[in-house]
């Protein structure tokens, strides 16, 4: 039976933090944004009164530790609470007060785990300020960061000056990392999809984080005049993306992968001038490392060939690729029968959104849950996850974390 | 055989014209400008030269008058000295000093024709600055133009206040109208389309100029994450866009129409968001009114069927819709004979642009002769026709002006 003293904690502590930040009906904290600095002290707050030690780390990450009976590597358990623009409650906050409602549970009576337990709220996540994303996970593995620091908000401010701004030193950085300490991560999350309600489901356990493959494509034929032109003396480079978008598509379709065209632009682009150039987005995701490769090759394939239907010439530019992770299959399983013994409805599913455990992942044992969100959105202030769904994921995370840390 | 002092005198003009308001490679005068100002100055000042009276009237229009040994309605012969944003140098501008060259011709040694013969530049036939194409020759032809003088630039300036700083009084414009004494309109014009050139002619005779009808259509499915929506559950407008834009290809094809998405949108717009709605436009042309209404109904039904296949709903809104205008046809023979009493090769065609012989032949028998434009481009400064072409326009406008003026 739900504990209803547990899950009125947690669903007044999803207010509370969607209080910090408000904007509009939703909820808007950036990296490094004053917003989130409060929140991140609040949320320090939090795990203090839940008998941790915590503190803001100089990745402005929030890192809380409870001491387990014996110094073993930790079960760490995290997510984020930096939001994108007019973001949701759920978003990152759950998988953090969450993971607090879990060690909360854990700890009641002054219990101790066998293995410390710790959580994280990882600055940055969104990469909705800088072109930035999961810059404090990142810190904590220790990866580099350099690069980054140099980066500019739409305002021209930089990581390093916001860092600065938030009484954070850059070159204090490398003292973020913190998972040599760690031997397994667990990230409780929305799933900001729709396939966990659709079939009923009240849990998800994510098998995979998909790869990430991104590119440009630019098709060019000859910009003419609307009136003058005949229709087979044209070289019209949006036919050109018409027919690939629906091919790219098709292809997609028949190879299991997610495929999207989010993003289009035609030059000179006027209603009476024949497209002459046309420029748009790909975006392709699998959790299969072999069908990335294929969908690369495939992908400018099917650009070429369409280019050459209509006369266009066709350049793909490769903007980001990033490697599937796979979820460790032992914690899957532990997740897995946590959740039966909840009573709920389990699917397994792969996770076409990118999160802190892709970091996490490349370098610990990992895993995460998911519950649904309703009608699937996400990034919205209408995101949405029922307070019987946030508990399960939190009684779910609760009984994980006791296997896990024995 | 050509006449050497007359083409020179033509090609020096139309250097000399192009250097006022030379922009870079290309030639900047739009619509009451202080460039347009002082080439239409400077026209009046060539036109009385060659043994006119010639004015700027309060519409802006050059126009010069050639008595004729009978007191009856005028040969008008005309076109336009103002042009796009970097424009060429023979759009329009052929036509004023292909018409100055013929006058020139026609009343060598002080003869004189039956009827009276008017030059006419007219202002603002792009429409460049303002929403208002074809500004002069609808003053002059008396159409009503109240509506038009609050438009304004991108600069903010509306028609009545540029008309203002060059010195002509708005209330004064039904001053311009001069047409109830014209009793026929003759327009030599580049061709801006590369049927001539392919087709190895070198004068065209315009049996009409296509109707124009502008729409803008806009599909509405839902926005959702890239990552996390499965292909099989989204509703993606840009999906739907790119089918309408083959099928109406496809239906522009079949019924002999030129159509045109020269302009696409999509939003949110991210690489990593389905496309939640997509607005493009659709710009139809076709000589038959019969074809241009059953068209509208044709374009309403292809977009709805295309967003019902993707689980969309489709809004289509006219722009615009001007009715197709036929040339006159005995003033089409007049010109054919005299195209061939030249030597030339002579193909008839459907003028696809608009062009001020469309609103001059709503009230008198109108017609247009073209020559070649080098690789169909206009509106551009690679616009370019032969010495050879340009010469061989005016000389049969001379000889088919010298037919209309008897």
């Amino acid at each position: 039976m739900p504990d209803p003293a547990a899950s009125d904690t947690l669903g007044a502590e999803l207010l509370a933090l969607a209080a910090i930040g408000a904007d509009g009906d939703g909820v808007t904290r950036t990296a490094w944004s004053p917003q989130l600095m409060q929140a991140s002290q609040w949320l320090v707050e939090r795990c203090v009164d839940a008998g941790a030690t915590a503190e803001i780390d100089p990745a402005g990450n929030v890192v809380a530790r409870w001491a387990g009976r014996r110094d073993a590597p930790a079960v760490l358990v995290g997510s984020h609470i930096d939001t994108v623009r007019q973001g949701g409650r759920y978003d990152g906050a759950l998988g953090v007060l969450g993971g607090l409602d879990a060690a909360r549970r854990l700890h009641a009576g002054g219990a101790r785990l066998g293995r410390p337990l710790w959580l994280a709220a990882f600055n940055d996540e969104e990469g909705t300020r800088f072109a930035t994303s999961m810059f404090g996970s990142r810190a904590f593995a220790g990866e580099p960061l350099e690069a980054e620091l140099g980066s500019a908000d739409a305002a021209g401010t930089t990581v390093a000056a916001a860092m600065a701004a938030a009484g954070s030193d850059p070159a204090s950085l490398p003292g973020a990392r913190g998972l040599h300490r760690v031997g397994s991560y667990l990230e409780l999350h929305i799933e900001q999809g729709p396939v966990l309600e659709e079939a009923g489901a009240g849990i998800g356990v994510v098998t995979a984080i998909v790869g990430l493959l991104g590119l440009r494509v630019t098709l060019r034929g000859q910009a003419n005049h609307a009136g003058t032109t005949p229709m087979d003396l044209r070289r019209d480079a949006l036919a050109g993306a018409a027919r690939a978008i629906l091919s790219l598509r098709e292809h997609a379709l028949g190879h299991g992968l997610r495929l999207t065209v989010g993003e289009i632009e035609v030059a000179p682009g006027g209603s009476n001038v024949v497209p002459g150039a046309c420029t748009f987005s790909v975006d392709v995701r699998t959790a299969d490392p072999a069908a990335l490769e294929r969908a690369e090759a495939a992908v400018r394939d099917i650009v070429t060939a369409c280019a050459a239907q209509e006369g266009l010439t066709a350049e793909a530019t490769r903007v980001h690729r990033l490697e599937p992770v796979a979820m460790d299959p032992a914690m899957q399983a532990v997740i897995h029968r946590a959740a039966e013994a909840e009573g709920a409805q389990v699917l397994e599913l792969v996770s076409g959104a990118g999160h802190d455990a892709m970091v996490l992942g490349r370098h610990v044992p990992a895993a995460m849950l998911f519950v649904p969100s309703r009608g699937g959105i996400s990034h919205n202030p209408e995101e949405f996850t029922t307070p019987a769904h946030c508990e399960l994921g939190a009684r779910v995370l609760a009984a994980a974390i006791a296997v896990l840390a024995t």
